[in-house]
């Protein structure tokens, strides 16, 4: 493995507060860094850079941590654009429309699955995306839950276990029967194949009781916790997942302030997903009102094909900052290091001395550029570890 | 010139209402087009495609007509992300920053500005735009506006003499001055460089008689008209705007009951500027009482560093369908065939028999993927006549 100098970065976030200017950003401005096995090994002016095997120019652009996409629903078949117009025009969002890419999914192969996974992971990866979390939830079967899993470990080490993504069809009139399989024999097939453990609980999906279950089960089994919460009502979800120490409680469109102290006050990270506030003209989740309560925000795309198609980060990020408040630098850490926290990573989302060099060199000369120019993907080279991707 | 064949469209949108579904998109489902001699000569349905020289597989995607961008300030130097992040932060937009915008765009090369325009024009024609509209306006000097106008000739011919932007820092305390040099040696001097003229006719930039004075000389030198207004106050813009049979009347985002009457009954398109409602945390552009009224709406990105850097039509009408509530039928034809009709063309902006060949190729198979999938660029395949462009 060979040692590579990123040179002439008009602006290095490295998001380490020990670095450069000392703020969370841990900003520095012409600066470079040195890659050595995959890692970061220094970092510091350009003036002062020490030469390397290998030199990349970055042409006085800015250079950022990879994202870390924190909430995705990769695996799915089919499109839900017909429910998408029919919400436009009036139609509110709720859960019901997930069975309809459960029968989708359940139809396709898994060549078919693993292709278009792969195209939407290309898609976010392009647009800077170097740590992707994957869930499963659209088979909703233990061999189908299995198979999901099995083609999100095509593309992540961060793949999640979502067999409590609603009541299937077939469990209509017998949601306890569902919740058993779930916490039998669906968590022993699939805790093989995952990290984390998920649930909707939310109205139309799971309540706090049958969350405390399955996720109380997937603890014994060695997966770490996360929660889609209050994206639909208010509910005791965020209660649940502070008890539980979960690693991320995600959506709070609907937040109290009880929850804000309370995820204040824990490890818990607030995970926003403003793609889906977008896609199903729903309130904004009040960023503002969590960050400034001390809570830590992550931002993610939530790509699913119902209430959030979103393949870009940088589109999540220009909304948290024109939509949800957050300053621009507040919206780059959060779908950055912020992501990482989510997944419990310190190995990523960040530049720090030690951290993998994944890093994406912007078509731009500020971070800022983001938000200031949204729509469009400014992400002009993305590597991951020493891998060069994009 | 040989002719093409395109097969295998699973929707055509062609906005010729003769043609398919009899609406206004004249949509066909399964079809085909040929083109010959850069013009669409037949549509139809697939297995009715004739023979041609050569073939384009469209894969089962989707055809639209491709977008026409009929406001956009391409050709500026330096940015302005400190300014956006400060409205971000709560400071108001006003058009006092267009001033900074002229300091730096003075201060370039021809060749700096031709080169950065390119850049930025290329990025609109990635995401699908075939035709574009190119305003002067950050010059404000007789050689300066001149030059300008010489940059975007390398892009289009849609140029549009923008002299009228705002009153430069040299002229702050004689307007008057200022006025005159326009209606006199600046017109002069441009007019055979553009087709259009425009006024920013506004709070803080030029009143109505002011803007009155402007574009009748202009008019009587052989140029269109078209007008900034509304944006940032009410006023009698629209009205000046119909009286003088404008092509155009842009921005409207204050608007008033009277102003739509006036719209509905006169053939000045109303060209809206979501980008910039968003970009600068404004109200959106009433758009639904324009259409609801029976005004002919138009959608373009106002492309400029200070109030929309946005290079993205996919993003303009995500945010009109979003924001703006038009449907999504209604976004995709106001930015293409409404773009057309802002700037008075009947050969772009639709794909009826003998229109120009402009077309994309969308990476979805239905054109409503372009709202129901935003923030990603969806234009596969870009045609530009008989040139592929990207």
């Amino acid at each position: 493995m060979t040692s590579t100098v990123v040179r002439r970065v008009s602006e290095l976030t490295t998001n380490d507060p020990q670095l450069g200017d000392g703020t969370p950003m841990g900003r520095l401005y012409d600066a470079a860094l040195v890659i050595e096995h995959g890692r970061v090994a220094w970092v510091g002016p350009d003036r002062d850079a020490p030469a390397a095997d290998e030199m990349l120019d970055a042409e006085d652009a800015a250079v950022i941590p990879g994202f870390v996409d924190s909430h995705t629903h990769l695996v799915f078949a089919g499109d839900r654009g017909d429910e998408f117009e029919a919400r436009m025009n009036g139609v509110r969002y709720d859960a019901g429309g997930i069975t309809r890419t459960v029968e989708a999914t359940r139809a396709a192969t898994r060549d078919e699955l693993t292709r278009d996974a792969r195209r939407r992971a290309r898609q976010l990866r392009d647009g800077g995306v170097t740590t992707l979390e994957v869930k499963s939830g659209y088979e909703l079967t233990v061999e189908g839950e299995r198979r999901q899993l099995a083609v999100a470990g095509e593309l992540t080490a961060e793949r999640t276990w979502l067999g409590a993504h609603v009541v299937p069809a077939e469990f209509r009139h017998d949601r306890d029967a569902y919740v058993a399989l779930v916490v039998g024999e669906m968590l022993d097939a699939c805790a093989p194949l995952a990290r984390w453990a998920d649930v909707f609980c939310d109205r139309n999906a799971f309540s706090v009781d049958e969350a405390r279950a399955i996720l109380g089960a997937a603890r014994a089994k060695g997966l770490g916790l996360r929660l889609h919460a209050n994206q639909l009502a208010h509910g005791g979800a965020i209660t649940l997942a502070v008890e539980l120490d979960a690693a991320s409680v995600d959506h709070l469109t609907y937040l109290e302030d009880q929850d804000l102290d309370l995820l204040a006050a824990a490890s818990t990270v607030a995970t926003l997903l403003p793609g889906a506030d977008f896609c199903t003209r729903s309130p904004y989740a009040p960023a503002r009102r969590l960050l400034d309560a001390g809570a830590t925000v992550a931002l993610a795309t939530d790509c699913n094909p119902g209430s959030s198609y979103v393949t870009s980060m940088s589109f999540v990020i220009a909304l948290a900052v024109r939509e949800m408040f957050m300053s621009p630098d507040e919206a780059l850490w959060s779908a950055t290091r912020g992501g990482a926290k989510a997944l419990r990573r310190n190995d990523v989302g960040h530049l720090g001395i030690g951290a993998r060099a994944d890093f994406v060199v912007l078509d731009a000369p500020r971070a800022l550029h983001l938000a200031y120019r949204p729509g469009t993907n400014l992400a002009r080279r993305v590597y991951q570890a020493s891998l060069e991707v994009a």
